[in-house]
Formats: structure tokens, sequence, C-alpha cells
């Protein structure tokens, strides 16, 4: 290990700003164990929305790397989060992804815990065993206006409570713990986990690649180089956003852009964007697929605010609907993507929305995106890759999130928190 | 490798008594490897019963680890044991599980071996080629009883000779060489097959997950924390054992109990316990599953004899069947269950049994011990895991084992055989 | 690495001429990248024939290890390879085994390269990104009268030229560039690719093995143990090969054998020999599976001209149809074998051959060695395995790719090219 983290550290070293990572980044077993440990077991790790634990009792439990948490919310309706393990030989608790319990029980021999992860019965064990030090392991949980982040780590980023003052305006007029999930579809890339989300922050591939997607997306919202032939048009796209927040700002809901992907622990950026054509929602007619507007909206054209975090999630909130994005790694060559669809929790199936008009742009989406990680995962393997130059007009974004991770990375190799 | 060697020493160096095993145990693949040289191919292994090579010819092919036994009964009904490994080029000779043969003919350049493993032709290999020096690799094989063991070391644990002797009086009287194989299961648990085995060495988890096995098994028959709620039953219960042994013994069928788990290398245990209700055989009605009984036995109720070997197999000789299992570990995280159920081989099926009945209560009960083996496994590899306390009333087998395991690892990796 | 070389180097030290390979060659993944790093990354690799690429436009990609490289025929009909990698985020830029194209596009942003791997177009890279270095990786490729090599290596064997030279006039005539591939299948052995080699590289176990194909071949066409049984046998077989070589050399075919096997770093060796009965070619019947004989041919009875080279094809030529072998190694213990009949471009399917009557012999062939070579691999991981000594009469050259292996591996270890 000592070994694997100096072969690390030198690779860490001669990263080339402004170009993709080497091969080991994508490739090798000792990397992807580094990423878990030093990534995904130190920061705050977006999992799941508010809706799928919405009453008394009930649990999901999500899987990160080779650790089970148990999300479950108690009888208060507070969330709380464990370690899915249990103290005696260590049992898995909870089997399913999601469900609904009194206390926890263990399957294996019974023991049986509290919401509050207490130990409160455990048979043949005698006299002197002492119950109270074999409670669950407590999880790091926080709700950020309806969506779950954990931490796996003692001690958590602290600027994450930063991040959710600065956040929580823009989120809480979508009010996301007052909506269900409307659909969630686990899609399986076989590519490393930052090739997912090195393709999320650009849409340099999106006008060859998305159909779908790129109806409801202006052309010019994602960078391009300028020069005379788009120079109107980037001009026309910046004054639409200029209007669109003005208005937008005058009903309460911030639009001003937030740029923090490289320079926080908890590196976020956020954007309320325009749609084109009808500007309602992003789906393939652009108009709302659910007819319940959010919280207390009226307005449909309120343009899609975008979230992103560092280092596994992406969310748009519209007027009708949120979509969230998880991005679990299983493997150096294999990720999940776990999309989450809601809507106002009093909107019916059937009358309101229909699921397929709901999800068609996003799964038609993620699965051209699939295939790009795909090919990108096949095309780094080979000997003849080299890192190549990022377009300084239209991947940015993927630079900073290199940027982050291999600060990230640095400091924790070099044992730093 | 001694690098391995050494993190290993460590692991067995810091073992916590009366507590599960470090996580390591059960997931490394260093590990898994010191198991498969240090366990499995230094001990006596229970891989198949002498039912099935019953006539002169008939063959049968046992893995153990990257190792294929041929086990052949000769023409003098004597069994001989094999590695299936041609002397030419390597080739495997028998590819099925089974079989019958006169000689054992590779199949790639027919090299042929008679069934004492001579090589009797070979063509085109010159004047000068010594046919002599190409016999088959011989394995150590016994038949105790009807049980077969093998050992893959040159030199195997001596201490055999003696289990055996101690255990014929107990099993002599089912006769199991006199028995046919009435049904055979093979059942892939995803878990350490370390975890089978603890999970077979106690009935702490009975109660709560075995609802067919419950039936004819006595609650008191593994153990209690005692109290004042529970000291009349288990006092019952001890009357009942004391009286069957009387009766049995009288029958000529030995009956106390043999504790040798932890204290010989090849670790063994033995029980006679009276059966619940009907109190004839482990089956849903309690009642004979096969009306031609066993040997020369005429009464039916005679209990459960068990008997359990270090590292890898238990058993249940009843009056009209036995059933034997045999635990193979495929990898660090996943285990064949081999269970094997023998009538009298003059039983004849749809008139003295059926399949059914004979196997309805172990299919359930293996099953549900591969969903909870499979929890342990998925929860040991949680950062979360700690080893926990074995109860001291109803695990005490389960910390035989691991002593057993621990005490000849720490032989294995200090260079004792 | 160092110490996984210091290892190598001891195997390759302690090689027993005369003997199989010790188990590591066969199973240790360490060895299987060197043997991808030495052997397959550094030598001539057959893996296509021209007529896949006949027409301008037309490609195929070919994966050998992680390398995915793409063939193409430009519109001056040349033949260029590259790797399939784009210069931009590394993204596979053909993901179809084969197709057609004008430019070279990437699928992810576009980029666009000519057929001379020169980038043409890449948008939003800004005023000061240059084009020009960033052109596709070249592969080296050379087309041997149909048979397409290609080396990964910056400095490819010199060799290849002087074998070049030496084959061209036997295998000219059969105008393979002037072929069509009538059929093309992939197995998948779960076996070491120097096991498919070693199966292939000897004839002792066709008579056991192989009823189609031995209807063709004469028994004593490859070896034999000579004595008073089959000396007229021996005998009359090379009076009937000087027969034939006499007849076919008067025609222009050339039919000397040559043994280059491991005496070159481009090892090879060829022979023409004559088919048994109707002795037409490699079919059930021996009679031409297709009607339109091969370039300018009006005589059926060409024998079989053999060519194999090493490390990983062999090629029968036959009056009718050339049928071609391409063995790629997936893993330690699995390898990928594509065999492709062609026959005359300007034959007709239905009617002048049918694909069941031409591929019959040899996909039969192909499954039976697959069985052998898994029945192998099988056998070689056993603890029991120790080389074995090679017939020397029917397996001199299964010792001749040994030398060749071992000799090349010693080079590649020791630092040499
Ligand atoms: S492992 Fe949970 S109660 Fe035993
Ligand atoms: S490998 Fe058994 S005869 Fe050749
Ligand atoms: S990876 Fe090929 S154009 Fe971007
Ligand atoms: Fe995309
Ligand atoms: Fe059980
Ligand atoms: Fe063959």
């Amino acid at each position: 290990k000592a070994w694997a983290n100096a072969q690390l550290q030198q690779l860490l070293e001669r990263r080339l700003p402004g170009h993709s990572l080497e091969a080991p980044f994508y490739l090798s077993e000792e990397v992807f164990q580094a990423d878990m440990e030093y990534i995904f077991a130190r920061h705050w790790i977006f999992v799941a929305v508010a809706p799928q634990v919405a009453e008394p009792g009930d649990y999901i439990t999500v899987d990160v790397g080779q650790d089970s948490v148990l999300i479950v919310r108690d009888d208060d309706m507070n969330l709380k989060a464990f370690h899915n393990v249990c103290r005696h030989r260590g049992s898995r608790l909870c089997e399913e992804h999601q469900g609904s319990l009194g206390n926890i029980v263990c399957p294996y021999h019974q023991w049986t815990y509290d919401l509050d992860g207490n130990l409160i019965h455990a048979d043949h064990m005698g006299e002197t065993f002492l119950r109270d030090q074999h409670s669950l392991h407590k999880v790091h949980l926080r709700n950020l206006e309806g969506l779950l982040f954990i931490c796996l780590a003692d001690e958590p980023p602290q600027d994450f409570e930063d991040v959710a003052a600065r956040m929580r305006p823009y989120l809480a007029p979508h009010k996301l713990n007052d909506c269900k999930v409307a659909a969630q579809v686990e899609l399986i890339e076989e590519g490393n986990w930052k090739l997912t989300l090195e393709n999320n922050r650009e849409c340099y591939h999106c006008v060859g690649n998305h159909p779908e997607l790129t109806i409801s997306l202006y052309e010019h919202g994602f960078g391009a180089q300028p020069g005379p032939q788009n120079a109107e048009g980037i001009a026309q796209f910046e004054q639409t956003v200029k209007d669109s927040h003005c208005r937008w700002e005058a009903m309460g809901l911030p639009s001003a852009r937030i740029e923090e992907l490289d320079t926080l622990i908890t590196g976020f950026r956020t954007q309320r964007l325009p749609l084109d054509r009808a500007g309602e929602s992003q789906t393939m007619s652009t108009e709302v697929a659910c007819k319940k507007l959010l919280g207390d909206f009226t307005d449909k054209s309120l343009g899609g605010l975008s979230f992103w975090t560092q280092p596994n999630s992406w969310h748009h909130f519209m007027s009708d609907h949120v979509v969230s994005f998880s991005v679990i790694p299983l493997s150096a060559g294999r990720t999940l993507v776990r999309t989450t669809w809601c809507v106002h929790k009093d909107a019916v199936e059937g009358v309101d929305y229909d699921v397929p008009t709901l999800t068609a742009v996003w799964n038609a989406t993620n699965d051209q995106d699939r295939r790009l990680v795909e090919a990108s995962h096949a095309g780094v393997s080979s000997r003849a890759y080299r890192p190549g130059p990022y377009s300084p007009f239209t991947e940015s974004l993927v630079e900073a999130f290199s940027n982050w991770y291999v600060s990230r990375m640095r400091a924790g190799v070099g044992g730093a928190r």
C-alpha cells in the first residue's frame, strides 16, 4: 500500500493542466481503491432524495463501495443513517433496497436495535454483556432541501454547512421535501466513474449525440469558441439569460451563477438557465411533464436550475419536476448512474403526468452518454492513449472536475483530511 | 508471498478469543490462497460417500481448489484416488463428474493408465522413454464407514486413524457402504467458506430462520442462557437425552458425546440426540422418509447421530437415511455446499421413499443458511464491521471452529505440517 | 514489475528442453502481461485477410490485448493501420468490427481525421491549437499476399521482409487478394493461448480426436515413431509426397518445406502436402468445396499448402479456398480463435459453393481442439501438474514453438527488442 501510494503520488505530481488524466486514473485497481478511500469515503456523497423515505419507519439502503448504509426516518420525522451491519457477527441488517420497519432486527440471531441505533435486545449473551457498547455505527447525513448527502468519514468536510446555506435559497422554492418519486432508473456504465463525471461536465458532445436533450437546451448555453459566425447568436443568448434572471429574481428565485467546483472541498456549481422553445421543462415538447407544479409555483417558465456537486451528482430543478443523478463507482471499469424523477406529492399519475413523458429525454440522454463513456473507457485502455487537450471554451468544467479530483487525491495521499 | 505471510501472521496473532474473525479472513485473496494451502491441501477433506462409486470401474471426480481428484473403484473393490492430470502434457483425464471406465485413457493423445495409476501405453515416445516414471500421482484416500476423505498433502495428519477408530462404532451400524445415493444437490453460497462453517456450528439462528428443521430438533439441543424461564425445559430435555442414550447404548449404538473440535488436527465432534415429536427422522413429519431402514435396524427411533469434521463437513445418520454435507471453497467469496442423501441400497423409489419427502427439510434449511451466509459476507465487507462477541451459551462450537482454524493456520504459516 | 520480471527470468532460465512449460506460463497473470508486452506487442501478429477491406473506405477494427487497431483501405487502394483512439479525450473512434467510412469522425466531439490519420477538423479548440500535432498514432501493417500482419512496436522485427520474400512464391498463385470472405467464425477457448498454439503444432492428437479432419489428411503426414509395423506406410507416404512435389513444382507451385519456426524472430514454417482420397481439399468429401477455383488454377489437386507463423497463426491454401486462423489472447485463461474461409471473389454462393460444406471440417475440428485446450488448461492448473515429455517423433513443432516462445521472452525480459 505504501508502494501504491508512492506510485499514485507520482501520477498526481505529473498531472498536465488543461488535459485529460493519464490512463491509470481510469484503469488501475490501486487508483480505484484510492478513489474509494480518499474521495468517496471522505467527502459528501449524494445518495438519495428525501421523498424515498417519506414516512416514519421508511428506510432505504444505499451502497457506496463495500459499504451499505441504512437511512431511516424515525417517529419524530428525523432522518438517521447507520452502517447496515450487525454488531454481533456482522450480518447485513436490511437486505432490501427499501422498506418500512419498527425496530431494526438482525435476520441472523435477532439482535434488535431502535431507530437511534441502540441495541435493545440480544438473547443468550450472558450477564456481563454490555448492550450499550454494541450500538449501530452512525453515518453522517444531511438533508439539503430534499437532497440527501452522506459522509462515511468520522470528521466530514465542514464546508458543507456553508454550501447548504448558499444553496438553500435556490432549492427551497422547489420544495423537494414535499415531492414523491415518480420514477427511478439505474444504469450501469462499463467505464470509470471519472469518465462519467467528465462527460457530465461538458456539452461539447451534445450537438452530435443528444437530439432529445438539445430540443430544450440553448446551443450557446455551454460555451463556444467565439467568432464572427456565432457572435450574434451568443449576444442574443446572453440577453435572454439576463432578461430571464431579472424576471426570476423578481419572483424570489435566485438565479445568479455560483462557481465553486474546484475552490471548495465540497465543490459545487449552480446556474438557472432559460430553456428553448416552449421553455418550460426538459421534455421532448419542452412543455411541463406534470400539470401540478412544484411547491407554490404558478408560472411554468422557470427554466432549469442546475446544481452540480463534486464528486458524484447533478440535478435539474424545473417548475414541474426535479431530476437527480447519483454516480456510484462499482469497480475501476464499472459505474452505476441512478436517476430519480420527482413530482409534487399530490400529482396523480395518469392525470397530472405520465412516466414515459416525464423520463423520455433523460433516459435517451443517459443511454447516449453511457455509450460515450464506454467508448472512452475502451479508448483510454489503449497503449496509444495520451492525455489530450481540453477545449478552453467548452470543457472548462471538465478541467474544474479534474482539478478538484487531483487536489483532493493529493490531500488524501498526503495524509491530510 | 513472504510479505503476505507476514501480514497473515499478524492477523493470526491479534485474533480476539470469543469473537468472530477480522474481515480479511473472509475477504482477502491472500488469506483465501493460504486457506487452500494450509487448510484444504493439508487436512483430511470430506468429498464423497462410498455409494457414489459402488461398482468396479465406477469413478467420480471431485474438485478442491485448482485440483481435480479422480476416485475410482478397482476390480478388487478397492478405492483409489489420483490427481486427474495426465503425465504427458497435463490434460484432465476425466472431464465428467462421474462415470465408469476400464482403464484411464487420456483424451488428448491416448496415454493409457491402469486402475493402479500405472502408465501401460503411450505411442510415439521412443525407445528410451520410461513408462514407469510416468505413473499417475496418487492422492491419499480413506473410507470411514462409507464417508470418503482425501488428503492432498504428501504426509497426511496421522491422527485420522485414531479418529476413525473412535468413530467406527458410532457409524458402522448405519452401514453407509450398503446404501445408495437417493439425491445430491449442489448449492452455491456467495460467501466465504468459514462463514458457511460458522453458520453450521450453531443453532442460535435456528428458531428465527429454520421453521422446517426445528420441527424435529429440540429447542434446548443447542445451548441457551440458563434462567428461571427455561430451567424446567432444560432439565426435561436433559432427562430425555439421558433416557434415550440408555436405550440406544443397550441396543449397541454408542451415543456419548465426543468433543474434539479444537483438540486434534483432524478435529471432530459427535453426538446422538433424540428428535422431537414422532422422533424418527429429520423430515417435515418427523417420521422416517424411507420405509426400508438402514443396515439391520428394526427400530425407527434412533434419533440423529451427528458427526462434524474440521474443516469441511457434517453428517446426520438416522434410522432410515444419512444426509452428508461437503463444503468446498470456490473463491474468497464463493462456496459450494454439496448435500447427499443416502438410503438403503434395496429401498425402492416410489415404494419405500420419495425424493421430495426425503430432501424437503434440508433443501429448505440449506437455502435459508445460504441467505444468512450471504448477508454475513456482505456485512463483514463493510468498513464498519468489527469482530463481535460469540454467545458463551449458543456459539461455543463456532468458537471451537475459529480456534481450530486459527491454530492450524498458525501451524501452516509457521512452517509446521 | 521489477519483481515480476525477476520471477519470470527464473522461470525462463529453468525451462526443461523437450518438455511442456511450467504451470505459471499458462496461469499467471504476470506472465500473461509479459506475453502481451514481449510477444504480442513486439512481433508481427496475423489479424485479418485483405478481402475483409476490399473497397476504398472499407475498414475493420481488430483487438490485440487492450489495443484496438483500425485498418482501412484508402482511396488509392493502400491499406493503413491506426490506433483506434481519438487524440482529444481518447474515445474509441470506430466501435464496429467492420464498416465503411469517408473520413474518420470521432463519435464524442466529432474531431475528424482523413485516411492518412491527419486531424482535419476540431471545433472550439482555440486559435493556438496545433492540429498537426494531433494526428492518429500509426500502426505498422504488412500485406503478405492477402494476409494482413500488424506490429504494435515502434521498431518491428526487420526479418519480416525476408520471410515475405521467401513466402510470396508459395502464396501468390492462390491470389488471396482477389478472394472474398465466405465465412468467419470466432471461437472462445477457456485456456491459455500457448495451449492453443501447442495444440495446433502437432497431429499426435488427430487420430483420437479429429474424425472429420483425418479424412483428408494422410496418417503419416505429421510424424510417427518408426517401426516394422509402419515402415511400409511411411515409405509409401514419402513417395507420394515426392511425386506430388514434382508435379506441383512443374506447374510453378513451390512445394519444398521451409523450417524456420525457432530460427527467426518472425518464425514460420511452410509445407505443401498431398491430401488423401479424392485429394482436392480439406472437406468431408475431400473434393473441392468451391467449383470456381482460386486464381488461374484449373487443376483441383494441389494438395494443401500450409503456412504457420509465430506466435499466432496458421493457414491452409488449397485449389478452391483458403482457411486462415488468428489466435488472440484475451486473458491468461481465455483465448479467441478467429477462423476465416475465403473463396474466389467471383464464386457465387449457392451455385459455386455453400458455406456449410466449406466450413464443416474446420468448425468440427476447432470445436474438438477447443475441448482439448480446455482440458489441458484445467489440468495444468493442478498442483500435481509437472512439465511432461514431448514425443520426439510427433511433437517436434510443439518443441519449436516452446523454444521460440522462451527465446523471445528471454529477449524481452532481458531488455532486447
Ligand atoms: S449477526 Fe446479527 S444477531 Fe447475530
Ligand atoms: S496430455 Fe495426456 S496423452 Fe497427451
Ligand atoms: S474524444 Fe474524440 S473528439 Fe473528443
Ligand atoms: Fe451527455
Ligand atoms: Fe442453519
Ligand atoms: Fe487439433
